[in-house]
């Protein structure tokens, strides 16, 4: 991938002078029309190698553009609220939101590539990354996302020659560090790594571009040029042609139409007595695993689901009673804010990812894609087709990242709904529970109950399985939460 | 102020199981209306001493409200992120949005109070963090903030006794340790400091409120109680009736209608090829700094203010060539988002405070508050009043944790905005630049002067100094610019 970037591309001065006014022109204007539209993000990645030009090529494009609505974001060590979570974290804190521009310096492939060049990690762990990342990008291009990948390159003999002349000059020797040439004598090794890694992420929804770097008018002219052409050309797509193709086989219902869900034994039921025994021990158990000096290794997202008045509230609040307030945070899923609005579906969800030690418990989640947006044509059917692939990566990166994961799916037969709304508008204390909404939902019921099935199948993994709750008794469900939750903590820590 | 939380407060089981439903039921009803109201956030801060009942007692209003609409908050020990900026950031990332109730336990009042107890600052030092104090919340008062302050407490002897049932009980020994009993030693000096913290920070907009915290019935109906019926008493309050007051004296104009802008010589010019030598010189000197291991211990906060055209964004490009795109954000005024929208002034301002080693360039700031909104009547009187103290304090705590504040005016005459309106009309790539609002911000022109000459009086501070920019001609601009931003940092490295 690196040849043509090895030719010694060059633009003459007089030409860049001719072109740059009308180039920047331009791109402001496409900028604007961006900021207008307001419809996508656009991601700029730049990677490459030393001394190629990078850091002057996005000052460039910070002093051509308006510098209100691009913003450049560079990735050091990463902080410890960062460590603390999975890596791709600060990457999605990074994300630029719709009607804007990111260039992002370092990326998520920095360290894959460069853990593979010095050997801490094996091939099959870049693959790995590789086939994470490729989902990562299409993910955001289906969210709408524009991306350009720019690879700055230098050849081997070309990189030495910069990298002396930036030593020998006095202005610039700071720049170069020991590191630099340790890296340098890694040189092939870094070119096969990258090229590999480049090859396969190459996508037609988030193309690399190798730039070759030694001549500053031809990089930035044709960085420039790549960027107007495809903000233009999706400035002037129309909405629908973006929708994704659903890319998932139909969902075939089953020919007897028993789902997952109707396999539920509801009858099932826990006495008082039994149950005040079983919470106080469950909850001793949590409280105890969380006092485990291991317990700060990992963090906890519990996730629950289920059809209104299936009794989520409360059963989080037997969870949360047991817990030292300072551990966890609720989250309950509420119209996004127009910050969240202006980000992949998935962002909101993301911000709130736990530290280490801690516990967010999302009252409905992510979830909501493949529920009430499916059900209520909130998204379109590519949207939440995808939208299982793209969780079950989500929650893969949090179980790697040490996360506990438990899914609770709370489930009430139509009756004993029917029952909770009657009790619930008696009831003073629980009215604001009820509202008419709750009513219009009531009449989706098997549509509700098609969906979550079709969820549990094809999101309950090993890493982020379901559990389904026999809610229609109160006490029965929340015994069976939390001793799920309390095992899954034990076996973790 | 702790006699009264001695006397063995009590309430029996039987009366609290009178009470506790239509508490509850009323907290609710309230937090509905405050959601609904979604006009103040109600900030509840939960101090006081070990063994007292805060966990528990956060825990039950949990319990009691909707956890949507509630949300606690712990601060341990800071995060790096956090370390990095002024100690109240880590406070402004937390506050409850408007609508919210945000309790927070450990609060503003911990480190000063506990650096106190422990003698590692002196008392004029806790004397100046109790000043500080009561500008914050007062500016949270301000802003319309509903502050309630609870203070557990429990008399020595209880103390003891209670740190003993605790340890001596399997169930509850791993809350005691050493820690704990080392603090109890001290139980003398902590009443003290923290007796004297309170009463001077006890205010009508912030009052403190001492709990007494041996009897969990007792303390919990008492803190329900008085939450719900602040709450009450606030969302009743017709919205007029809470505009503060002015509180500074009215701005007399100088008798003979001169103002210190009058009194620039914005004849000043620099010809081209001087310029650019100096340009060079000062964008290396940058550079330089930047690259000092020193400059890792600082952030810089550079703030742009002017008339419209007079030349903020080409200043800010010749400031950011020199850096390293790394380390630097330029953060536009633009609308505030809807998350921005619903917390204090500020806010949105705080959020971008640079890490140490980094740069916020703010392109229009804070200042809008005491210019635009003065004018344009976006805020009233007593809410820009007040800000020239609110905005000195806030810059206070970026001076004192390390940051380098600079501070630019760039003042053109009305003929050369005239003659760059009229330009910028007709170069292509400077037209999204102008606005019909442009012009009709030219019509407030002398408005603008006056706003500008009056807070340029009351926010030039010794650490946060206002550098008057003769803007007519350009070159003279970005040098004096560039050569003060030079000089503040050099002079602080």
């Amino acid at each position: 991938m690196f040849e043509s970037a090895e030719i010694g591309h060059k633009l003459s001065k007089g030409e860049y002078k001719r072109i740059e006014p009308r180039l920047r022109a331009d791109l402001l204007d496409a900028q604007y029309d961006l900021h207008k539209n307001g419809k996508f993000p656009v991601i700029v990645l730049i990677s490459g190698v030393r001394g190629a030009g990078k850091g002057e090529t996005v000052n460039l494009l910070n002093e051509w553009m308006d510098p209100r609505h691009i913003h450049a974001h560079a990735f050091d060590n990463p902080s410890d609220e960062e460590r603390e979570r999975p890596p791709m974290w600060r990457f999605w804190r990074a994300l630029p939101p719709r009607g804007r521009i990111g260039v992002l310096f370092g990326s998520w492939y920095t360290a894959p590539i460069i853990d593979r060049v010095f050997k801490r990690i094996k091939g099959k762990d870049l693959a790995q990354s590789i086939e994470e990342i490729n989902h990562f990008e299409r993910m955001l291009a289906n969210e709408g996302a524009l991306i350009l990948k720019f690879w700055f390159h230098l050849s081997k003999k070309r990189q030495k020659k910069r990298l002396k002349a930036l030593e020998s000059d006095p202005e610039t020797s700071w720049r170069i560090t020991r590191r630099d040439w340790d890296f340098f004598k890694l040189y092939d090794r870094f070119y096969r790594v990258s090229e590999d890694t480049l090859r396969e992420t190459s996508t037609a929804h988030a193309p690399w571009i190798v730039v070759e770097g030694s001549d500053p008018e031809y990089r930035a002219v044709t960085v420039g040029k790549i960027l107007l052409e495809a903000m233009r050309r999706r400035l002037q797509e129309p909405p629908e042609r973006r929708k994704p193709k659903s890319e998932a086989p139909p969902i075939v219902r089953s020919v007897d139409r028993m789902h997952i869900l109707d396999r539920m034994d509801l009858t099932q039921k826990l006495e008082k007595r039994r149950y005040d025994d079983a919470l106080d021990k469950f909850q001793r158990r949590l409280a105890l695993a969380t006092r485990n000096p291991r317990f700060a290794g990992h963090n906890v997202v519990c996730v629950f689901e289920g059809m209104d008045a299936a009794g989520k509230g409360g059963a989080v609040r037997r969870i949360t009673a047991a817990l030292d307030a300072r551990l966890y945070h609720t989250i309950p899923v509420a119209a996004p804010t127009d910050e969240e609005r202006a980000q992949p579906y998935l962002w909101r969800f993301w911000r709130h990812v736990p530290r280490r030690g801690r516990f967010t418990i999302y009252d409905r989640s992510w979830y909501g894609r493949v529920l009430v947006e499916r059900i209520e044509g909130f998204c379109s059917e590519a949207d939440w087709m995808r939208a299982y692939g793209e969780i079950n990566d989500f929650e893969e990166q949090l179980a790697r990242s040490g996360a506990i994961i438990a899914k609770f799916w709370l489930q009430i037969s139509k009756e004993e709904q029917f029952r909770r709304f009657k009790e619930r508008e008696k009831t003073r204390f629980k009215r604001f529970k009820i509202t008419p909404e709750d009513w219009r939902n009531r009449e989706k019921w098997d549509a509700y109950q098609i969906a979550a099935s079709d969820m549990i199948e094809r999101t309950s993994t090993a890493y982020a399985p379901w559990t389904l709750v026999e809610a229609n008794d109160k006490y029965h469900a929340r015994v069976k939460i939390l001793s799920t939750l309390v095992k899954a903590l034990e076996a973790a820590l």
